[in-house]
């Protein structure tokens, strides 16, 4: 641990998703003294369409 | 919040999960003072072979 | 399946979990055709200081 | 309930799935007497590039 | 990796969670090679009431 | 969304859950142009024996 699930609505590009983890993996470790070889993060980019927010489904995929 | 997580076997139609967002969305509303704006709901549609009850894989994916 | 998790900040009453449990799962069986006896749901009720909404934690737990 | 969800990088065959499924089905139920029939297992086979362990991403999916 | 997650109604022992985490970690690299110490395990204990099947809440906390 | 799951063994303190929040919250927004006002953060502080790694349950809970 720590265990990190980022869900989010459409892609990001492996350099993104790259920039993530390093800043969320840094932060654990600055912040709560979680050593960086602990930090797990998984990234679950879904689909628009697979979101509601406020009763409504985010628009169609692109 | 509050986040909603629907996972299931198989798909839905966008008409079904936009039906089922707006269901549950409300039902929080009226049952628990949520207001709408604030909840998310996120669908995971996954295969027939991702799911296991009682120890058995379910059927192949249709 | 369905799995249904719903995670909010604060607490339910044992009346409002069991109101919202039987809506969605009526909601689950008329528009997706899930059998009321497959269907899960665990409900995560969390401290508001476990909650960020804009990068700020909600207010103190009541 | 048990509710148990894997989540790994990679695909595993159906005949993995089902024996990993059997055995933590059967494992629950020695050691915590959980009926089988109750348990459901959901697996998440993601692509390598949507984990990161040490603030790196996995290496390119294949 | 692999994270697993698993969610139940009512308390384990540490002795079972003992047992349970190491069959599983045994399971997971025997079926599918992953190395025992990548495999993160986290037990989410939870109360009956937080629990519904079939649209029923489970009874009351024991 | 994004919706942001931070799970980890023992408690942190409110300000070390407000400075992790608020950082990973300026990240999504800087890199993936997520809009701050989005993005939800929730926080599961789980007792020590409730994790396991490599088959083994950390420590007692301190």
């Amino acid at each position: 641990m720590p265990y990190v699930n980022i869900r989010l609505a459409g892609k990001l590009s492996r350099e993104q998703k790259q920039q993530i983890a390093q800043e969320i993996t840094d932060t654990l470790e600055r912040v709560a003294n979680k050593p960086k070889s602990y930090t797990y993060i998984a990234f679950d980019e879904k689909p628009h369409d697979s979101w509601a927010i406020g009763g409504k489904l985010l628009g169609d995929d692109k």
